[in-house]
């Protein structure tokens, strides 16, 4: 498609977006809010605003049978809606605890499939949180473990998938990355990198959380052993809402989480003193689930089941491309390059424009033009591009304040980096 | 006091009662059933619907920015309420993920410590998912180490203490109990138990589900070196909402958490891609909270720190007294045995009631007499007692009930056991 700057050139590519109308199904308090960080925490969906009043109310009334109308089985039946997303056949996906948590469970139980090979690998591009999950399990089994970090080739925008193919041998165990990664925002072909493992004997893990309900995954036609991602990104599940985990199937009954609980045992009611782990991927689970974080995620899958994870990616290919477009006419005159692949097929639903001042246009954005973007270290404007409510007279007004802000200079009141609080 | 079965009697207690004006705290809609399971699922509070609904307002217009505005902040700041619940300074406690993966990190965290002792002590009136982690953890570490398991001595009412004392020696490196027991309401005896196992040279974990909130607990002044609970029993945090952990403050430099994620790491927003655990108890947290769960945990608090545990406890034994009092003389002719220990200061909150058709009773109960009791294996008819709803009039009603269903017989159209769905 050949793109236009002009605004209205945004408004022609609106009345053909064949999603425009999901927008309606999204809470919107401040039409004027140009709102980029949909990658980080999704948009509210009205269904899960009611959902989350009902499940207090059920609360009220029901009490303790409310577990037996819906809440025990939230993790399995959550988890077969997510399947849906990521191209799993029934029971493979459950909902649980958070990212980090369920990584840790795979992680220690991938090691265990494989207890004479020693190495892990993974990337520098990989979130940082998983990168420290990793260090943690190698510490806890006293060092007999490395991790080996590919580093990028290109400042942080893409891997070196020669170095990762030469690093992936006899003796790895797990080769763990994230589909999408969290800064460039590089797109993984899950399919090749997958299958250049198994060719070596490794297991498989891939952090979904920044390419879940944003573009066609296969994890069962990939032969993905292990997946992981969170809910609050373009899944609109609510702040902090619970992660999910896949085993695939031929693996389950020889994994065990690390973590033995009682919701991952076999007969939790029995109430025996003996652990024997559920049969499936159940016993991934280890006690009590938020529900009321639970039931919100639960009414937020509805409108990506709708839209179908196809039409979401057609979306965000136009998203992004008219984005880079905009940025490589509008902004790179100002001192804006891309960090972020420039070809789409590798590429996610976020776009980072990196800039000296990144920092402070970032925090101008936010306190003066109303538009929230993200900021990520050293440089990196992040915008991330949700196709089930933004719009491309959004994408428009968002590089035309980031324009004004730099051309008006305003962004030089804010301090160049972020103060240390914590 | 001397009690007698009257109805009218029971009204008496109630109008003598210091905490009854916080029952209107609470959303009651069904005033006729007697809810006698406050110590599995606390009722609603309601400033936690309307904090719910304000949390899901700050979701839809705050958008990422509710980060800065209390959601980040909830795990240490719920602490901080807890820790004015179980006599502890602040800096000790944190809110996060469940009580079984809290129990897991603390496990792992303790047994580090004392790499040359290899024994665990527990005993079989733990919740069963706590001994689930325990062997999860032993499984993990390979075998060297072993878990003892004290036995009861009086039909899993009480524990053997003196076979518990006897059980820690040098090679113990953590006793791990249930302040109070979830079957029989067996309360430990917190600071003789610990400086028992202190003597020994043994760390010691307690496990504060059935006591937290419901009765003074002084974690500092016993030397408790860990602690967990949950939050949805007394504390009325909702189904499933987030548990509590403890780390004595001298121990929490040299302790660290098997799972090691960005929320416990020391600067999570610099990215940084190695690990270096946070300052303090921090470094227990792994992933995300989550959030709508977290917020009406909070506002749930408030009733209770406004009763205070001693006020509470003193209803509560008033109501455990009065509620075996009622059995002794109304029940126990049915073929009723007390399956808690007499001795108030020896009992938490609930009460177990013994009977050969407890299982069916129990059924009987919640389908045709809007009672809502709780049944463990084998015979215990649990009857948990909430001091700041629940009324004497309820418990009265509540015994007359199950005395009506055991002379009548209703109970005998239900199976005499749980049938094995999972």
């Amino acid at each position: 498609m050949n793109f236009n700057p002009s605004r209205d050139f945004a408004r022609i590519l609106d009345t053909q977006d064949e999603l425009a109308s999901l927008r309606s199904q999204f809470v919107i308090t401040n039409p004027d809010l140009i709102y980029l960080d949909g990658n980080s925490l999704g948009r509210l969906p009205k269904a899960a605003a009611e959902r989350v009043s009902a499940a207090v109310a059920e609360w009220g009334s029901d009490l303790i049978r409310g577990w037996n109308k819906g809440w025990w089985d939230a993790p399995a039946r959550l988890g077969e809606k997510i399947a849906r997303l990521v191209g799993a056949d029934p029971g493979q996906v459950i909902v649980s605890d958070s990212t980090s948590i369920n990584l840790y469970k795979l992680v220690m139980a991938a090691l265990a499939l494989h207890p004479q090979r020693r190495r892990i690998v993974t990337d520098t591009l990989n979130f940082p949180s998983d990168l420290y999950v990793l260090q943690g399990c190698i510490h806890l089994l006293g060092g007999r473990y490395e991790i080996v970090r590919i580093e990028s080739q290109d400042g942080d925008v893409s891997p070196d998938l020669d170095a990762l193919a030469s690093a992936v041998d006899e003796n790895t165990s797990l080769v763990t990355l994230s589909h999408v990664t969290f800064k460039s925002g590089y797109l993984y072909e899950m399919a090749a990198v997958t299958e250049m493992a198994h060719r070596k004997g490794a297991l498989v893990l891939w952090d979904l959380c920044h390419s879940v309900g944003v573009l066609p995954i296969q994890l069962d036609r990939c032969n993905t052993d292990f997946a992981i991602g969170c809910t609050y990104k373009y899944l609109n599940g609510g702040p902090g809402s619970p992660a999910f985990l896949y085993v695939r199937r031929n693996l389950q009954e020889k994994a065990l989480s690390p973590i033995w609980g009682w919701w991952g045992q076999k007969s939790p009611f029995a109430f025996g003193l003996d652990y024997t782990p559920a049969p499936g991927v159940n016993r991934f689970l280890a006690g009590s689930q938020p529900i009321l974080s639970m039931l919100a995620l639960e009414a937020s899958l509805d409108p990506l089941l709708e839209a179908g994870t196809e039409r979401i990616r057609r979306k965000s290919v136009l998203l992004t491309e008219y984005l880079i477009y905009l940025s490589d006419t509008l902004l790179a005159p100002l001192g804006f390059t891309l960090g972020s692949p420039r070809t789409p097929d590798r590429r996610g639903s976020h776009v980072s424009l990196r800039h000296p001042e990144g920092y402070s246009i970032n925090r101008a954005l936010i306190e003066e033009m109303n538009v929230i973007p993200d900021f990520r270290e050293p440089d990196n404007l992040r915008l991330g591009l949700a196709p089930l409510y933004i719009t491309f007279g959004e994408v428009w007004e968002g590089v035309d304040r980031i324009r004004r802000v730099v051309e008006d200079r305003r962004f030089e009141i804010y301090p160049k980096e972020r103060l240390t609080v914590t």
